[in-house]
């Protein structure tokens, strides 16, 4: 079974909902684990990598909470195009979609819990849901640590904690992060404000797709740095407070806009929905950012509030890999090609979509 | 009677059709005279300027192509605004725009001749017509200088012709240009090689609002520059020969680019409508440069041919002092409350327009 024909639609997926959702897209953590007797990936050879494969691939398919239905088989067994489009659904990293024989995934049927095998450590183990749910998503993933650990012994040590490829995730080997949608703040220019203070924070800020990707479509990533010496419900909590404080600020950014420059938001959603359902091409960027502001759009009532799935299924499907999917041409489309296929799907599907209506919006109370 | 009530609406005046005007927006001649016996507007005293205007107006008043209900007035009694109209329809030059006392205008109903008094000479006439329509402007102004020398005698020498304050202006006084849509040419990348031809053909081409500005809207005048030495009925064949040229130029770079850039057209226009069509604020230069697409749009079958007088509506009435005469605010509008209310406009206006269908575009057969 192609993983393509496991996965939900995009449609499906984007029509889930989350608390928060305006402002935070997805809650996810992810715990790195090693097992205690093979070498690690970036220095076993192949047998080893092989034996990690054969322990780990059966042991994570065996849990419960995978249920009797996941997804699993090799990296190797999966297409280029197929790899890509699991990244863009952030199913897995762009590291691990370079892998071949030896590494694995694991993914269960809702696709909130996705397992690496063989990625930098031996283990990769992701919890993933809509809106602002870190807890929810860290027990999960904690019960599936536990589940795990009583088939197989990882690699640990009193005094470090468990071991990891890389010392920046060593100790509890945990990287909790949401992804934020703040146009608010871009657009109030008050963004790099907040990217400093929550960096004093200990806390990194990255872009759509992680570590050194830019902030397209006002999409940002926001994840612990520190994984030593913090227990992992203390970093979840502290990431939550800081998250909670970032969607008051993006709340208060977007108030502050409505009263003090509507014109010029009205502006940039009006336009974004122009250019969005009459270009011809587009690039990837300049879509993502348009469709942004369509959610900004939404959000603020001047598109229904039942548009919210349309808008992120577009910011879905408007990516290489979906787009190239959705193409009838079994060639891969270049560049050019597939700026053009985008605008043409973008057209088709924003042709329903009633115009944004300015005198819908309603001011939502300031908060203090 | 305010000139306010005396003009055609912009519906009307712009519901007007000619031969070859998806290109040729208006053909225009123009000749300078003046009086023998009194010195030229540039060195006349305040009692010599009188003396010309009571001499004029009531001359080119009582000619019968000007028939009994033209518009007559000194350019004191009209306000800022009102001038400023008077130039966006291209009936006073902006130079005729700053004038007062002493200056004046007499305008038939049809609007198609126009005669400023004491504006760089003492008689500035202009006979306006819109689409391909030299022979016939040249004919009409003609007449109405001829019928002129029955009753006023001109400055006029066998050796150099007649006498104007600029020597650019000796011999025939005369001016002959059109208003050209040029979107394809610009679009190719093909006006600057048009322009530098025109020019070594002693024509020289300018802006909307003729020298010294800028073409926006992808809108050029091309003019004659000689005045001496050559009978005006061949600097009208001359032009008339030129633009035909042009013309051509222009049709077959539009052919040129749907048969090898397609949907680089269609984006441009699909674009133009998204943006005007959606926008909350915008200037008086995008406009120009959008509307021009949505008139290529027209011009290519994208939009109904019907709707081509909407555009060229919305051309006149989103420069400066035709979105004041329609704000309901009597205070004169800043630059950004104008951007906002032009935006305004165009959305009201734009609603009932259908979308730029590119399915629609018929290839016309291109010419040798």
């Amino acid at each position: 079974m192609s993983v393509l024909d496991f996965l939900i639609s995009p449609a499906e997926a984007c029509a889930r909902s989350g608390p928060n959702d305006k402002i935070v897209l997805s809650s996810r953590v992810r715990l790195a684990r090693n097992l205690r007797t093979v070498p690690f990936p970036t220095h076993a050879k192949k047998a080893d990598r092989v034996r990690a494969y054969e322990t780990l691939v059966p042991a994570v398919r065996s849990l419960a909470m995978m249920g009797d239905d996941a997804f699993a088989d090799s990296m190797e067994k999966l297409t280029a195009l197929e790899k890509q489009v699991l990244v863009e659904r952030h199913l897995i990293s762009r590291e691990h979609a370079a892998k071949g024989a030896g590494s694995g995934l694991v993914l269960n049927r809702e696709e909130s819990l996705s397992v690496m095998v063989n990625e930098e450590d031996h283990l990769r183990m992701q919890s993933l849901r809509p809106g602002m749910q870190l807890r929810q998503s860290w027990l999960a993933l904690d019960a599936v640590d536990s589940a795990l650990q009583e088939q197989v012994e990882f690699a640990f040590t009193p005094q470090y904690g468990y071991l990891t490829a890389c010392p920046t995730n060593l100790g509890t080997g945990i990287r909790v992060s949401a992804m934020l949608h703040l146009p608010g703040l871009v657009l109030g220019e008050q963004i790099n404000q907040i990217i400093q203070a929550v960096n004093k924070l200990g806390l990194a800020v990255r872009g759509l797709y992680g570590e050194g990707t830019e902030a397209l479509g006002n999409i940002f990533q926001v994840s612990n740095q520190m994984t030593l010496g913090e227990a992992e419900s203390d970093i979840v909590e502290r990431l939550d407070k800081v998250l909670k404080q970032i969607i008051e600020n993006e709340e208060n950014a977007r108030i502050g806009l409505l009263e003090k420059k509507p014109k010029v938001l009205f502006n940039h959603i009006g336009r974004a929905f122009g250019v969005l359902s009459n270009a011809h091409t587009i690039s990837s960027k300049e879509t993502m950012n348009l469709l942004s502001l369509l959610r900004l759009g939404v959000d603020l009532g001047m598109l229904p509030a039942s548009r919210k799935g349309l808008v992120d299924e577009l910011f879905l499907v408007s990516q290489p890999a979906h787009l190239q999917l959705a193409h009838p041409a079994k060639e891969k489309l270049g560049a050019d090609e597939r700026d053009l296929f985008r605008a043409d799907q973008l057209r088709t599907r924003l042709a329903a979509l009633e115009k944004p209506d300015h005198t819908k919006v309603v001011l939502p109370p300031a908060k203090a």
